[in-house]
């Protein structure tokens, strides 16, 4: 059982936390026991779990991206520029698996599941897909 | 359901488009709904999606791993001299998951699923096994 | 079904080596064909699969980390100061899915599954979670 979410992006390196929309669709999906699929598909965002109560974990995470992967670089060949979106996609994943257990994502205490857009501001869909026993 | 695809690398970095083969093994499953594993079941490769219309991109990503994760490193201390290979494809990761839907990968416009080599040219084998229901 | 495992890390960066308790999981659940999440939900560790015989290949990863991803980076902003850590299981990722066939983990000869603590010693939890057919 699956749903879209449509995520609207507001920068051009946005970070969402999404935990909340894809808990909502697991418990409409009645399974208690199985695993979540949390996919983009999109080729410059990814998907990962982290923490999300301190927005200085998100920041240093981006801050870390741009060093490491830089959105200009004179080597880049691909037209239209956006290379460094396309290769944090890429190495980072876009999906991430989760189980659920009693009908809940079995989150830890501090995680969250955040779509990453690393070429906004758009509108990002996320696939979130649950399979398993309904019991 | 799972099929082993046996694929032939060329080149000591072979980045291979594998979407059409994983299709097939999908459509052969005949599951309607469910969940795809590619998975490769090597130490020194890892499988990805990203875009495949443009092999720029392809490109780029490789030039950024040798530029983070270079081949040569005085300081590997793993005899075979493959570490790079290793870290790669253990940071990237060995699999990815796409959910099934309509009997089809859920994959977006622009993806593609690649299984990389880092230390090729060897033949690699990658397992696609999809689970779910056939209704 | 599933099951938490329990791991006692020693240092402050430790990768343990899980396979064998992850298989014995598998072996108990019954289930012949079908998928093991392993999924560590913590915020500051990670779960990759790679090579096991040699030590140097999990060393060198952890040189590579440390040089990719430093410990003390003046633009870190996280009050904890454990950012990197947050910063590697982000990218490297919380989880991995390998299928199972004839009720064993489809693992390579050269793979294993581990556990990478990047802010211990600590006791860390991994959650072991299996679905598929028990035939």
């Amino acid at each position: 059982m699956g749903e879209v979410l449509k995520i609207r992006t507001t920068k051009h390196t946005s970070i969402v936390n999404i935990t909340h929309q894809v808990a909502e669709v697991v418990k409409k999906s009645g399974i208690k026991e199985g695993i979540c699929v949390v996919y983009t598909p999109h080729t410059t965002a990814c998907v990962f779990v982290n923490e999300g109560a301190d927005p200085d974990v998100v920041r240093d995470f981006v801050h870390t991206l741009e060093k490491l992967i830089p959105w200009n670089d004179p080597n880049y060949t691909h037209m239209e520029g956006n290379s460094a979106a396309h290769i944090r996609s890429a190495i980072i994943g876009n999906s991430r698996v989760i189980p659920v257990i009693d009908g809940q994502l079995a989150l830890g205490t501090w995680e969250s599941i955040f779509l990453a857009d690393f070429d906004g501001p758009r509108e990002r869909r996320v696939l979130v897909f649950v399979i398993g026993e309904k019991q």
